[in-house]
């Protein structure tokens, strides 16, 4: 399938893709879009020239702040509107070739956070990264705790401060144990209150809830992909020295409050069926609520790289891929609704840190640097254990197979002083 | 000061309190009211009358499912709305004495959860709660962690399933930790799926933030109180089982979101005024920003009942105090925000469990029944460790001083199987 829009060959939005995500581009408001090449396909006014009205899916719904109303409608109407674009962006006889003012150049459009998250959820299902961290803080020989295998351990993160890519995020300041004893305050065990000195990414992705669910009535794994609308890249900023004085007994805080990033376009859960593989084989078997059949993982490429201060060079800092996940998505979602906790739409539940298994596929500095003793060089010949003020940390992620190729484009996020 | 309405001598609506709620009553449908006696105030009527024109407080905003558009209007607003308020119900040449019509009876109304929860927190800032856990879970002679007296631990919760008393709650399933190793799956450390056997209530006070607070912006324990609108009663569910085999080492998750409870009235910061102590010595000394002058605890009386299935005789297990705080609730919200993370109108910030220092004020039946050791003898002759299906758990707040009497009302919720 082609689009008679030209699309570059290293296009993350071909017309296999067709993500959804919220724009706003001179006079227009924000309203819904979908991507195509370097190009925005404007649905609020693909949706008043009638095109969208035999699909149960109202115009207003497509001139929104967020996409909640329109996943909303559920996957029969959101799929059929997606695959009406399809034709539309496909066919050579399209109607829109006599509509140009329904595109905006991706470059002139401002990106919005795509949906409105009522609750975030992070998991910490990578086996690689919860490996890392348990030899890095705990036990080396025994870097797994005993739940690590038996469930995917998981926490509920803020959504309040989850924002769009491109939103500038500041250092936090906090409370973190001095590394030498202050003067007038004796001993490692009492806290400073300064700027964070290990500012990390985590690079994740994150699915979108796209069907509610009651209180009270779990999410089995079979029913589980009905209720997941699609995916975003995801970068779960992370303070290490707030973190590790505040996290016990209670988990992460103001460590992680401070910022999150999502990608702006939401890939969906149709889009990137060509891409299913088996995950890692999980031993020792999980209680049949977690079971499931079928490939539940997704071969997607992940890529995350620091661009310095007043310096075009971006380096590569880690290479990893989504479908290293220990627990899946449809595991992750039965185990959160096991106990009848209720699903909105538009609620965020990430990955965790994506870490593969080798040192140029780990998902945060805290592994690449190994806590800080293997400073990394980038292309301009500076260091870096941690991110420093004014670095930019990129992360895109794009799968591809049999000339297929879907991709989430990018979210990135700067840091200030 | 007194009202023209008659005021029952034990009720907790008096003319000095006047807490905001939703409700709906026959055919009306949601709105804003206020609490006085064993009245409901309809606030949208008295809008639509044109008693708050003059007030900055547009007559749709009372029309509402939620509080959060009114409390958004700001404190000038709001509080300017119930000192209107309060002079039509004790002014004896009141207009409404001619407006039989704004007034429906509680009995006879629907009350619904007043905000719509953006995030919610969970602090731990009991001391005596911590030091009890600790005790059972920990070491006795070191029962508080390290940074437990340098910083007010807290996690973030699940807001969607947030719920306003009389709403059932279902008694969770989930992985736990056998007591007796299974046949088949041997050792103590591989969990078995089954209901919670140790599901528990926590006595907590939460506060609704009344001011947004933008991202990167710290609020400090100065300006807190500027962003706090009023208080309710926080039933935090827990299911020990649950938790103590999942939450290391993120924290608590379905051991807790299957369900949290809360008050129907929000009672605002200026009824409580009257009720301000002085809290606990913090020693040592805590960092600048979490420093602060003036009283900032309150003394507001705890209780909480447990009634048994088909049976009237509820039998109090706690008597409490929210003034037994060792962290106040500004310098929750100072240390919430220090990192830049911001607060949205409508945010939940709960208090932790409120234990007191004596056996009998305990607010859990963790701590009641000593991790089960102690079983508490009910009114009608049976025992409980911890809370068993068709039990309801009944927790009530009032603070009375000098003949000025402000209550809470109560929080209630049944176990369902």
């Amino acid at each position: 399938m082609n689009s008679w829009i030209p699309i570059s060959p290293d296009s993350h939005f071909t017309i296999h893709n067709l993500p959804f995500g919220i724009f706003s581009a001179g006079r227009k408001k924000t309203r819904l879009g979908i991507a195509i090449g370097d190009q925005i396909l404007d649905l609020a006014a693909v949706a008043e020239l009638g095109f969208f009205d035999d699909l149960a899916a109202p115009r207003k719904v497509f001139d929104n702040d967020f996409l909640n109303d329109f996943i909303a409608l559920g996957k029969p109407v959101t799929n059929a509107v997606r695959l009406r674009v399809q034709n539309l962006l496909s066919d050579e006889n399209s109607p829109l070739k006599n509509h140009p003012e329904v595109f905006e150049k991706q470059s002139e459009a401002v990106m919005h956070l795509p949906v409105r998250v009522g609750d975030y959820t992070d998991f910490y299902s990578s086996i690689e990264h919860a490996t890392n961290v348990g030899k890095m803080f705990r036990d080396p020989a025994n870097a797994l705790l005993p739940n690590w295998r038996h469930l995917p351990v998981g926490y509920h993160g803020r959504a309040s401060s989850i924002v769009v890519s491109g939103t500038d995020i500041r250092r936090p300041s906090g409370q973190v144990l001095p590394t030498r004893p202050t003067a007038g305050r004796e001993g490692a065990d009492v806290p400073v209150f300064q700027k964070s000195a290990r500012l990390d990414f985590e690079l994740e992705m994150a699915f979108v809830i796209g069907k509610e669910s009651p209180l009270g009535q779990p999410i089995s794994t079979a029913e589980a992909e009905d209720h997941i609308f699609g995916m975003v890249i995801f970068n779960d900023w992370s303070a290490r020295d707030i973190q590790q004085w505040e996290y016990v007994p209670l988990g992460p805080f103001l460590g992680k409050n401070f910022g999150s990033s999502v990608s702006p376009w939401v890939v969906t859960m149709e889009a990137l069926e060509p891409f299913r593989v088996a995950g890692p084989e999980q031993q020792p078997a999980v209680l049949p609520y977690l079971s499931f059949s079928g490939n539940k993982n997704y071969d997607i490429a992940l890529k995350v790289s620091i661009t310095p201060p007043q310096n075009d060079s971006e380096t590569v800092v880690s290479r990893s891929n989504f479908k290293f996940m220990y627990w899946n998505m449809c595991q992750q979602l039965a185990h959160h609704t096991v106990n009848g906790c209720n699903m909105r739409v538009g609620d965020l539940l990430a990955s965790g840190t994506i870490s593969g298994p080798t040192e140029d596929s780990f998902g945060s500095m805290l592994e690449i640097s190994w806590m800080g003793t293997k400073p990394v060089t980038l292309a301009d010949g500076t260091t870096r254990t941690f991110i420093l003020d004014n670095d930019t940390v990129t992360m895109q992620a794009v799968a591809e197979k049999d000339g297929v190729r879907v991709g989430f484009g990018e979210v990135l996020g700067k840091i200030l002083s």
